[in-house]
């Protein structure tokens, strides 16, 4: 019984998901799952694109979080809407709170939407909210381990961006065991280095980016 | 119906967690439940430890990881008895994993049991596994926004290393706002600054574990 109501909570998240990307599609808005451990670098890659994208593309944000609308604000700041969503305790988004967020949110007026996952490993990899595309972060202090001890996140993403280059030089962080082991999981996955603090690097998440966008 | 049995579930963790707690008191060892992010260097905390305590207590671990036996592998290297265990996808540990982790270890021979939680800084807080103690790390490059962020976490625990303090240098971590933040969540939490790297403040954390040891 407990498995049965475990899949009925599933499957009713990717129905609600499922319209959530048609709804996406319709408008013709290209949505972003953005993942990644707490502190790795979610918002500030999120407002460098923004910096970079902003006369290209309308840009809006959904911050995904356990409490706070630091991220929020931050977003707001720069001038880009953005909707903060408080999970109240869930460890990852799911569908309907996406699908609350986008009520909120004018998707006529816009051509790109992140959506910010709680920072989470493991978690927000199991579900999918409606995002026509997903994506991670993994920063340089995090190590190169991370692809064997949380496997499952590092296949389900199209794109990861390697952040906090910066720190490589105090970092023991071996590229080669890295991408070995992520192209084992995931062999057609795109990945980016890049510092969110110094902007080394974001050129070729952009370019990558825009030919997502058909820019 | 969802609700009861999440209710079930909890309530056969907390009966396991107890008795996994009675069984550790009974043989007079000091367990903690460690967590933290991922990468934020929960190992290299332990290592440390064992560094430092070796010649005065006898400890073992337990690793819990959702895959791979990276961190068994470095404890064992050391000498020091080191039970991996694979939550096979889930976020992190439970009571009856730690009884089973429990089972293959022999408590008469040891002082002190670090059981190390996925890297998670949402689930594991939320369930006790029958540890006596609780604690967490944060690494500077997470940021010092992590409690408001992850408030339940900061809450559960009697202490928090800071690590990784040799990158301040290149971070914008602000202690002072960290420091406010985690004392209305927690007052009476102790918080210790380190780097595992250097070995930059693990005495005053050896301190406090030798005066909770009795030693």
């Amino acid at each position: 019984m407990k498995i049965k109501v475990l899949r009925d909570i599933l499957s009713a998240n990717d129905e609600i998901a499922a319209g959530n990307k048609q709804m996406l599609d319709s408008y013709g808005v290209l949505a972003i799952d953005v993942m990644s451990s707490p502190g790795a670098g979610k918002t500030s890659l999120i407002l460098r694109t923004i910096e970079k994208l902003k006369d290209m593309a309308k840009i809006a944000v959904i911050e995904g979080d356990i409490a706070s609308s630091i991220d929020a604000d931050k977003i707001n700041k720069v001038g880009t809407p953005a909707i903060q969503i408080n999970t109240g305790g869930a460890c990852h988004l799911d569908a309907n709170m996406l699908r609350n967020g986008l009520r909120n949110i004018n998707l006529a007026d816009i051509d790109l939407l992140f959506v910010e996952n709680v920072g989470n490993l493991v978690c927000p990899a199991e579900l999918q909210i409606g995002t026509q595309k997903r994506m991670m972060l993994l920063s340089v202090p995090e190590g190169d381990d991370k692809p064997s001890k949380y496997p499952l996140m590092f296949t389900q993403v199209e794109a990861i961006v390697v952040n906090k280059i910066d720190l490589l030089p105090y970092s023991d962080f071996d590229f080669d065991n890295f991408h070995r082991t992520v192209s084992g999981l995931n062999p057609s996955v795109r990945i980016f280095k890049a510092s969110c603090k110094t902007g080394d690097g974001i050129e070729e998440w952009i370019s990558w980016l825009k030919s997502e966008l058909g820019k």
